[in-house]
């Protein structure tokens, strides 16, 4: 039923991953490393190498920014209370689409179809076939206009939120897609 | 400053990733493959192995339980509308920790420092070592107790929410973390 190139591209691409699993099956439920990495969605991204996890290892939550969102500080703290996470890190990237546009911007897009919205010398195009909806003026998109500042709010957030441990290391990163470089930002 | 064996294997597994980098740098915003991936943020999952994708190729969201949050929801928005995705995967997992507790057994661990709870026959050690917080008792932690209804739901959440597009598949997955495969879920 729900067949398309991608589909068929995952799918297939699961069945060679699957054919080939080793003893992965035998890992178990707590990240054996026993940390977690809070990164960008971005598809430059690939934390596993990027930082050298093997499946089983550590926690990899992401989201659009790499942001603390109240989802991440949910998965967070899941993470450390429940199965035993104690270090955790927090990355953003350059090139970020989060640093391209505003709130303003996505609201006014997603309120037509097939607009276009320029924000900062960059031209949106809309790429919804669907009607628009007003429902974007009540999301909070969580862009930024300063990356490294974007680091050191989302590492003290949660240090400072009520239900991160106090005695959990929170480091603050960025990484240079143009290098594949993570650049430590003191927060 | 911040140093620690997990920061140390963390910069140095960077360093090589970064020595041998190729011409990714060049890799663009949007995703070339024009697909998002919604997963959990499961130490045994890497998404990039188990669905085939390379660095460029497609968006990754991660949170506890790869639940259709009010924040993965923001993420899958930002996806579609400013970065061109077409088609999403939910992907859930066999043995998830979400299936393991509810509310109101995080609530009481995150009471107390040093305390236990059971929940379904299974006892759940208080990982932190500070003083505890009601907060707890006001987040949705998003647990499910049935996983292939956890993808359904989440599938239906996303496919009607008012700011995704009617025209994006939404494909439901159970990843099975004994064998490494795959399953559909009609939803």
């Amino acid at each position: 039923m729900t067949t398309s190139p991608i589909y068929a591209e995952v799918t297939s691409a699961n069945a060679a991953y699957a054919a080939d699993f080793g003893d992965k099956g035998e890992l178990g439920l707590p990240p054996s490393r026993a940390f977690a990495i809070l990164t960008c969605m971005d598809a430059r991204l690939d934390p596993a190498k990027y930082a050298g996890l093997a499946e089983g290892d550590a926690h990899v939550i992401r989201n659009a920014g790499g942001r603390a969102s109240d989802d991440a500080i949910r998965s967070l703290v899941i993470s450390h209370k429940l199965l035993g996470t104690r270090e955790w890190f927090v990355i953003h990237h350059t090139n970020c689409g989060m640093e391209l546009f505003d709130d303003a911007t996505m609201a006014r897009l997603l309120e037509t179809s097939r607009a276009t919205a320029s924000f900062d010398g960059r031209e949106w195009t809309n790429t919804a076939a669907e009607g628009g909806s007003r429902a974007g003026h009540d999301v909070e998109w969580l862009t930024f206009t300063d990356l490294r500042q974007s680091v050191v709010d989302d590492v003290v957030r949660i240090r400072e939120h009520p239900l991160t441990p106090r005695d959990v290391p929170v480091h603050g990163f960025i990484y240079d897609v143009k290098t594949g470089r993570l650049l430590p930002v003191e927060a």
